[in-house]
């Protein structure tokens, strides 16, 4: 299981990197995005509506203590990755995460000190600044190994068929 | 060589995300990112200084005419990929466009069916709604089969090292 922790999220100014972060993880086959900062209907609404057209069971729910959150997933046996410019390199901690559950947090601005003590792995794509909506994509494609490439989501009312020009299909069973 | 054309850019409402998309180009081995919409020297600015501090021949450059612009780089061989939620998969192409110099084209909000019809590819990213950053990293990680994970920039300020925990170092020679 593949969920995703977002950090510090303010209402207007991270609506849409936060929704980007989101339709990122829904895509790469996460089941849950929690969110902190501030609590954001306008961004959890965006997401629900995708579901709804595109399928998908992903959900996102507001958390008002994320180290608490952590600290419960860490009893559940999560394994906890924070993406981060600063942290190992990809290639020589993915062998010790296969198959397991995660909670990967991602940024938010600044990133406090805790956050990287609770992680079991610190994990940068590129040892560069980049920006969380990438480094999630290109660690998501790595963790599941590109089976999110050719995924499909059974409970979707429109399906877009991959073609040479634009081409959806709208399923009536599900309309 | 790799270009990117980020298409219809506003000024405050998309710096944010044009800024991670840039800086998804640069950390992905991209030489360049031409932009349209509106010019905006606030975006060119931060993405000057992070090459200033963290290295990298990476440009930024306005462009007017986007359509032209793609018309000249396929003049000069440049094969034009399109990344839309709506194109064929990215496995069944990867094979025909390795080597090549590549412009890469992320939309912007609405993309008019030209830029469809101009592209050599239109390369979707999981056939879901996701987001132009998220697609341009998982596509250049494939296209560069993985290489920009370990890369490093020779002219950098401060490196990040990759470690367990935040760790820089300042590069006298570069200062």
């Amino acid at each position: 299981m593949i969920q995703i922790l977002r950090l510090n999220h303010r209402i207007h100014r991270d609506e849409r990197l936060t929704t980007h972060v989101a339709l990122t993880a829904r895509a790469f086959l996460s089941s849950k995005l929690y969110y902190s900062g501030q609590k954001d209907s306008n961004f959890e609404n965006s997401i629900k509506k995708v579901n709804k057209q595109f399928g998908s069971k992903f959900t996102t729910e507001y958390t008002k203590n994320p180290l608490k959150l952590i600290q419960n997933k860490k009893k559940s046996k999560f394994t906890i990755i924070h993406l981060t410019a600063y942290g190992l390199q990809l290639p020589k901690i993915l062998k010790k995460i296969k198959n397991k559950n995660i909670l990967i947090i991602v940024g938010g601005s600044k990133v406090e000190p805790e956050y990287y003590k609770l992680s079991d792995f610190n994990i940068s794509i590129t040892s560069q600044p980049i920006s969380e909506v990438s480094a999630l994509a290109v660690f998501l494609h790595e963790f599941l190994n590109k089976k999110e490439l050719t995924s499909t989501f059974k409970d979707a009312k429109t399906k877009i068929i991959p073609s040479e020009f634009k081409k959806v299909i709208k399923n009536k069973e599900n309309q």
